[in-house]
């Protein structure tokens, strides 16, 4: 290399170390024009120092491979609590100016860089959404890597850099992530290049990857399919040197492999990709020795290295003589602009890696192409007869979605090897399965360039799903009902990610990520108790309102319509919970997209009320199971007590139910209780555990005559309506519910109550010799 | 290997896979004594038969081991949906039994064990607590190693064998187990045996280990540390002759590196562990083909291979040919037991895999011994006057039990990365962190044969503390309450496996899987937003309630008093939330401990209600932060409006809000009415998630009275009390509820509402300069 680049290098790298330790320190004197004094000091030091000279390292000769390869790139920064490093070269190629023009090139601009950095009111001290460049919050650890692989997908010319620290490396989800090459398409895919940074330490800790002897550490990294390339060192002119001829060869390869899949259009051997290994000390740069305690190159440098600098003189001193050892004059003019040396390297536009338009994906959506829901929708003359196994309905849907984005590949499905089992085996009629391994006469619906995506790790699932859609893509992730909480740490993140995204006009909505909850609490005939759960909702309904949306939709054509609103929303995280064994089809698709447009409404044809304005009792239901148990209670109401006014309500929108002022989708008092009465029974059968539906309702004036039923951890393996039975969902416990709290209905429908009992009792007996449902159950149907 | 050893292995096999493939299909006629008719068949088919032959061919064998090796071996079975095998085999060595015993070892138990799996009221499809010889749920996948693990640490003349299926070799906890050897010593801890069984698919599709080609996986299980062994194949004997052979080399060279590793005390270098890479058809010996399909050696006999057998005349006959093939008359004798030739390998008592009581770890669980509170306790002379961190004072008692457990080594503390960041650094004069890598000189706490654990993978912390616990060990886990989220699913499927445990007379109570949660929402001043995440309470309250316990200790005594009942509790999951930081303390230790055994109780010292049965408000507090914050109000209160009868009620145990008929911990409504009264207003200052409480209370009758105040997402890197203030939980805002909400106060009361939002305002305008607390709130303690 050229000497003049290396020291061009090196520039860059100096200032973007000498601007996080800025961050971390000062409130004043940016450009240390005079002697550092306490009152230029912060009063609260916060921060990670230790990983930020790593990122400046890899940020800066990013930089270069940019403009000497002429590539697209992106980077996605692991250990993205070292803020100050990626903050720090977002303003030195002037993306953050760009993006946040108060923040100027120039001392002024620099001061305010400093200061807001981990102040009350200014930045946070991770990479979050705020950061120029970014798609990865900096907080929890695992996910870099999947990000970068999602952001790769069907971004053929794009290159995404991943630096992953060797903490989060001990992270089950990152050491699955490794595997996802076995995913990536070198015709149709971008390439990931992972660069593993080895910098030796955790919190505290060595880390278990750094302290491998390194032909183990190849073995490891061969055996994920990767070919490394190492980069060690402590002295900064080798490193440079050693970092950009290893990025120059792993470009060159990552080119040859893609040159060579595209022209041959060839499914040769899935290739080895590159990845670096980069081995520099934790805290580079900074104070190698602090009170007599060694801290560069050990964990004590992992976040504030000199921690009394207001109180210590000494401190002071060691804090200046550090400061300065970057020699800011040689790096910044007068004015506090970077030199046009620092400047060298450092690429333009969109090109520069703060400005990536796919680090904002909203700037890059295409709308999704949607065919009418009548193509798909099933037809039902009467309500309650004929069944549909309402996912495989929804498959028909997908599908074509997937077809009509075969060429633009924007949409993508994933989950965790259940898309033929949860019926959305149509999708196979439109695209294969992605697979890069070997394929046998024998296998199915495998296919090197297939967008649906089946692995058997739901984080793996999910954060190719969030890299795909961060930058800017559509998709689905098709998941089991009780694992989805393998995931509620990484939606979580997302959440949060989003909130904060839809405070920055300068992001654009990205599409939402939306989940179909299938195989669910109520039919795990197959697995019984460890596969019931259906807490995600409650999980979800945690978060941040503005952007959180669960739908339970009750049949095939409710499914259709809440699937299309989800699928074209932006911003949300969306989570549909519907079964896909045969179900009762109730709302025509008219009546369902009506029905999914008000959220929650009254079922007239199901009810005995007849347009009152209080009947003698409520029946509600949310979720497609504790619906037909409610329309079966409906008709033995109707049947035995045919004067009682019965209201059925069913709710699709679980959030309708919240009030106004917490949730968006919250009704109005007078709405709810036009639904529900101020103080009528109300009996309601809710999909998962009833005390989510008083946790929402809690302030609605007939709250005390709320009666919910649900899941409540009486599972084992068993017929689908014992579950209901076990739980006291079943329709005729609901009968017997209602009989207890209509006033006056005790005395004058004892009888029915003990009908209702026997025939619970009918049903032990029954499945305890049988073992299947009675008869009348697994026959029954709505009355016409 | 000799014939006839050869030969009794091959019948034990064919005898459990007989026994498998039984207890999906037939409902009588279990000997097939006459020909199969449709009315012997279950109506209901369900279970998993593709890994059933593999785990009944690693039992046959582990058998084997157990006698010529004379080992105690235990086996963790990953693919534990293969129920059947499991079942069969702890059935034929008469283990099933001993532990049922009207499931005799005749004819007559076998047609109940066939009847009674997967069928209402009978037992689960998969290994669960109900299986003899289990610790490990076969339901969500990813944990088999993680807990072999567990098992191993501490037992060092245990062997455990852990079958990892190929399908949940894909998760990412089960990619990051692999790298447990790291932390596992030779010298005091067992040895872990992994048997990767690759069938090659899972429920639909090839799995990614088995189409790896065999160098990389070679590659990559070296790189993980350990050195494989290969058995592959179709035809029995062959198998039968290599796996036997596999295992012996196996199994001597654990011998090996245990005898020198202990003879030596040698700290040589971490040893290379064998693993058996075991590759057999899925669905091994059942139909090849099934309408014209592959069955056998493919993804469709993951479950049941033949669906129609009632109905198809065909299917029925393949099934009986299928069954005949194992010549089940050669296996059983015409009583059905079985033969001699079958039980020729079995070992006797408790070294059957069904009957090792490492299995039913409580039988061997000893006390652990603590000592009395006083030696740890600070004193307090003044309530609200004296700080302390409080998890750094529970460190000198979890240090004393660690050093008290040195011999026994019956107790570990485990968690990613944080003893010290916790405040727990005590642990460490007491003993290393474990580690089997180099120690560098600037190492700290680094020992081959620690008990303390640290890994940056949450999913590890909780998989080896499980397994440590199953098998009857203490332990405790420390970690940041957001990121406990990460193992959500694992501790719904611990405190369900808790649950049926409970209801088995012959599982004997293990010691209580116990969660410090610190680091907590309030207090994320280097982190902010993606670190703050309170709702691991209400993911945990959704589950059993005989298990789940919650705990938000206030200080520091409270927090020992606390801890010490956690840590000598059995089948719980305990939750304790506590901060790291510096808090006041509030009670002496005997006060602590009062108040603990209650749970919640009235703060007389605080208020200024005098006795009185009824104040004029209460104002409650559970968590330290807002226990912090509710004593300022008070503090507020008294100063301003000294006539108003204010009571100060602190909650340390949380379920006591909850009815008596949902919680053991419930209050009966009188004690519930008592402490919160009737129809006063109750403003409730919460650590989590406002709703929670709502949740919890609803049924109270002062409920439409309870005014909650918690953290609702309102989150950012800012100041402790600016967290607190922007999420409506602070003194001031505290105050101006209780002026808001007291009858009659809103207007006596403007001064002082209009001095909090006079303070609020300061708070604003002093952060943004300051960028630190107010003196007046930074300074503040209880006036005495």
């Amino acid at each position: 290399m050229a000497k003049d680049q290396l020291s061009a290098l090196d520039a860059h790298w100096r200032a973007a170390n000498y601007l996080a330790a800025g961050q971390i320190y000062l409130l004043a004197n940016p450009l240390l024009t005079e002697p550092l004094r306490p009152e230029h000091i912060k009063p609260r030091l916060l921060g990670h120092w230790g990983t930020s000279p790593g990122l400046n390292l890899v940020h800066t000769h990013l930089n270069r491979i940019v403009r000497e390869h002429d590539r697209d790139v992106m980077c996605v920064w692991g250990p993205g609590h070292g803020g100050p490093a990626v903050l720090a070269n977002s303003w030195l190629e002037g993306s953050y100016t760009e993006t946040y023009p108060d923040v100027t090139r120039d001392a002024a601009g620099m001061a305010r860089l400093f200061r807001q950095f981990s102040f009350p009111g200014g930045v946070p001290s991770h990479v979050a959404p705020e950061t120029p460049g970014s798609i990865h919050e900096g907080g929890e650890l695992g996910y870099s890597l999947a990000h970068a692989y999602g952001a790769a997908f069907d971004n053929p010319d794009l290159l995404v850099a991943c630096v992953i620290g060797d903490g989060e490396a001990e992270t089950g989800p990152l050491a699955t992530s490794w595997h996802s090459g076995k995913f990536l398409d070198p015709v149709h895919d971008g390439a990931v290049l992972p660069i593993l940074h080895l910098n030796g330490y955790k919190i505290a800790n060595p880390t278990v990857l750094a302290r491998l002897p390194q032909e183990e550490l190849d073995s490891l990294l061969r055996g994920y399919g990767y070919d490394p390339l190492h980069v060690s060192g402590d002295d900064p002119r080798a490193v440079h040197h050693d970092l950009a001829k290893a990025l120059d060869r792993a470009v060159d390869r990552i080119t040859r492999v893609q040159r060579e899949a595209r022209t041959t259009g060839g499914r040769g051997r899935r290739p080895a990709w590159p990845v670096i290994v980069l081995r520099t000390p934790k805290g580079w740069t900074g104070p190698a020795e602090v009170d007599g305690l060694p801290v560069e190159g050990t964990w004590r440098s992992h976040q504030v290295p000199l921690p009394e600098v207001r109180e210590n003189p000494a401190h002071l001193r060691q804090l200046e003589a550090w400061l300065r050892s970057y020699r800011p004059e040689e790096l910044f003019d007068a004015d506090g602009r970077p030199t046009p040396e620092v400047l060298a390297c450092v690429p333009e536009g969109e090109r520069r890696l703060g400005a990536s338009p796919h680090t904002n994906g909203g700037r890059l959506t295409r709308g999704l192409p949607l065919r009418p829901l009548e193509d798909f929708a099933v037809a039902v003359d009467k309500p309650g007869t004929a069944l549909h196994e309402p996912t495989r309905v929804l498959g028909g849907m997908l599908a074509k979605v997937l077809a009509d984005t075969a060429d633009r590949r924007d949409f993508r499905v994933v989950g965790p090897d259940e898309t033929e089992s949860n019926r959305l085996g149509a999708l196979f009629t439109a695209s294969g399965k992605a697979w890069q391994e070997a394929i046998l006469p024998t296998d199915e619906h495998l296919a090197p360039d297939g967008r649906v995506m089946e692995v058997l790790s739901e984080h793996l699932c999910q954060g190719w799903l969030e890299g795909y859609l961060l930058t800017g893509r559509h998709g689905l992730f098709s998941c089991y009902e009780a694992f989805v909480h393998i995931v509620d740490s990484m939606v979580n993140q997302h959440i949060k990610w989003l909130k904060a995204s839809r405070e920055l006009a300068w992001r654009a909505p990205i599409p939402s990520l939306t989940y179909l909850l299938t195989s669910h609490v109520w039919r795990q005939d197959h697995n019984g108790f460890s596969h019931q759960d259906p807490g995600f909702v409650d999980h979800v309904l945690n978060k941040s309102p503005e952007v959180v949306r669960v739908y339970l939709p009750p049949d095939a054509n409710t499914l259709l319509s809440v699937a299309e609103h989800a699928l074209l929303s932006r911003d949300h995280v969306n989570v549909i919970v519907a079964g896909k064994q045969p179900c009762f089809d109730w709302l025509t698709l008219d009546a369902a997209r009506a029905h999914c447009a008000r959220g929650a409404g009254v079922w007239e044809w199901a009810g005995t009320d007849d347009g009152l304005r209080d009947p003698d009792v409520v029946l509600a239901c949310a979720g497609d199971v504790p619906t037909q148990e409610v329309l079966a209670a409906a008709a033995l109401l109707r049947e035995h007590l045919p004067e009682l006014a019965v209201r059925v309500v069913n709710v699709v929108d679980i959030a309708r139910l919240m009030p106004r002022e917490e949730h968006p989708h919250g009704m109005a008092d007078f709405e709810y209780d036009a639904l529900f009465t101020r103080d009528k029974p109300v009996v309601f059968a809710y999909h998962g555990y009833p005390w989510l539906i008083h946790r929402l309702a809690y302030r609605r004036a007939g709250h005390a005559h709320l009666h919910v039923r649900g899941y409540k951890e009486a599972g084992t393996t068993t017929t689908p309506f014992d579950m209901v039975v076990r739980n006291d969902l079943d329709r005729y416990r609901l009968v017997m519910d209602v009989v207890d709290r209509v006033p006056g209905l005790a005395v004058r429908a004892t009888g029915l109550r003990q009908l209702m009992a026997d025939a619970r009792t009918r049903h032990h007996a029954w499945i305890r010799e049988h073992g299947t449902d009675l008869p009348e159950v697994a026959d029954w149907s709505w009355p016409s």
